[in-house]
């Protein structure tokens, strides 16, 4: 017996396609219905098989299902959990893969009724290529997902929620909404603007000599504009935050190099090598 | 026959290493001398088969060699070549592989007796790890060498440079010296020191976190900081006028973030995707 007699994914480009891939894959749902408001994207993620059937009308399926997951971009999450509310089954759980947690979170615990099984959650995952034809039942293996609970969520909610992502393969960490945006501003929206920064100031009569260095650095860059700016956006001060601690560093880096003081650039060179192989390839 | 009698190793770290692992591959030289002043590396690149003999007096070697190469750091190299000048048989070929070239090639051209065939090269391949025990005989297969002649520099001399480097599997292109150190500046320097300055900037409570997009850019920090110390500085004015130009880009994101101008935020990001896609992965 499949461990969800029925999900409901909302949204199904590469996130929500992966989830449906991984359940289908694994065996651990009977019914993936796919929820849209884009047919032509619904017909895709069922060409792909990520999703067993489609729906641009989300009601039924939402009174049917025991999981329901949102992958849609998170500045709509809020709203679309809110307004659909009262079309969950009592025991369904609700949550969504949104890059931000903080203030969606505390925006529906305050919309939702408190019968309302909602947790949020956050994927590191993804890839440069957006949609469903990306999609991939091993997105998640491998990887790190973030549960964020606050005081308000029960135990067998957060219990059920990282047995979800740990059930697609991933590593399910806890840590309240507010630790997880700083801890991603800091691990994964930092870079992608520096990456993004590195790429547009490269002179482009320059770009044929591009090796493995440049390419490895500004490989996130080629990430979706419009999903990103939303990203940086929602995770605003905390983004300016690790901003403003990277442009120290960097200006260290630079009195180094204008004060030709090798030693001094030597430490940093090595304490970035340090922070660097303690992670691995 | 080989293409040439006898070639010439200076050092014989990652880059010797592998320049004599793909001579020999290729069987482009009937000797391959390794020339350096430790025996113990010397010992470990015969071990490899990186070169067929060794010796820490280069003098003979020169003698014999038709094919001389420096693959010592950037610093050593004119000094080195300038002292072994008169050792070189007249038709050998003098290149080397250092990361920076103006400085290096123009003092050359003031040391060198004008019938040395010395030209200045760099092969835009490398990798993390320093070492021989690293080196590999396809280092230089799909990469870019940049080859710099100067006003004083005969095409034939040019011509069989490039001819040496493509033997390797490299695509020689040529420029003169400060053209090549303003762009590997920004191709590859620039990459360097921001993706040191991402990963020192990163709280070390938050690197469980990390996932593909961390990986990725800051992979190159773990790079040898003697060895990247001695490039900044080397390339110290093409470096601080890259980041100059990077800082203006960052700047103008922060500024879009901290407006709340998605608009220009989402120009930014998508000027960085275009470039970035314009390479390809």
């Amino acid at each position: 017996m499949p461990r969800w007699n029925t999900v409901a994914i909302v949204g199904v480009g590469l996130i929500g396609g992966s989830i449906g891939l991984a359940l289908r894959a694994r065996g651990l749902a009977g019914r993936v219905i796919g929820v849209g408001r884009n047919a032509e994207s619904l017909r895709k993620a069922l060409e792909a098989k990520a999703v067993s059937e489609t729906t641009l009308h989300g009601d039924e399926a939402f009174r049917a299902a025991d999981l329901i997951v949102y992958a849609t971009p998170v500045d709509h999450i809020a709203r679309a959990i809110s307004q659909s509310a009262n079309d969950f089954a009592p025991a369904a759980l609700v949550t969504d893969a949104g890059s931000t947690k903080a203030e969606m979170v505390r925006q529906l615990e305050k919309l939702l009724p408190p019968d309302v099984r909602f947790i949020g959650s956050h994927p590191l995952a993804g890839g440069e290529k957006a949609g469903v034809e990306h999609a991939s039942s091993d997105l998640f293996e491998g990887r790190v997902s973030i549960v964020t609970p606050t005081e308000r969520t029960t135990e067998v909610v957060t219990r059920e929620a990282c047995e979800f992502w740990e059930l697609l393969g991933s590593r399910a960490v806890t840590m309240d909404p507010e630790e997880h945006d700083e801890a991603v501003a800091a691990i994964s929206h930092l870079p992608h603007l520096v990456a993004s920064a590195i790429a547009a100031s490269t002179p482009e009569e320059r770009l044929g000599l591009a090796a493995g260095g440049w390419r490895d650095t500004t490989r996130i860059a080629a990430g979706d504009a419009e999903l990103w700016t939303q990203i940086l956006l929602a995770n605003r001060a905390n983004v300016l935050k690790s901003l403003e601690r990277f442009e120290k560093t960097v200006s260290e880096f630079k009195a180094a190099i204008e004060n030709r003081d090798s030693a001094a650039l030597k430490r940093l060179l090595a304490e970035a090598k340090r922070i660097r192989d303690a992670v691995g390839s």
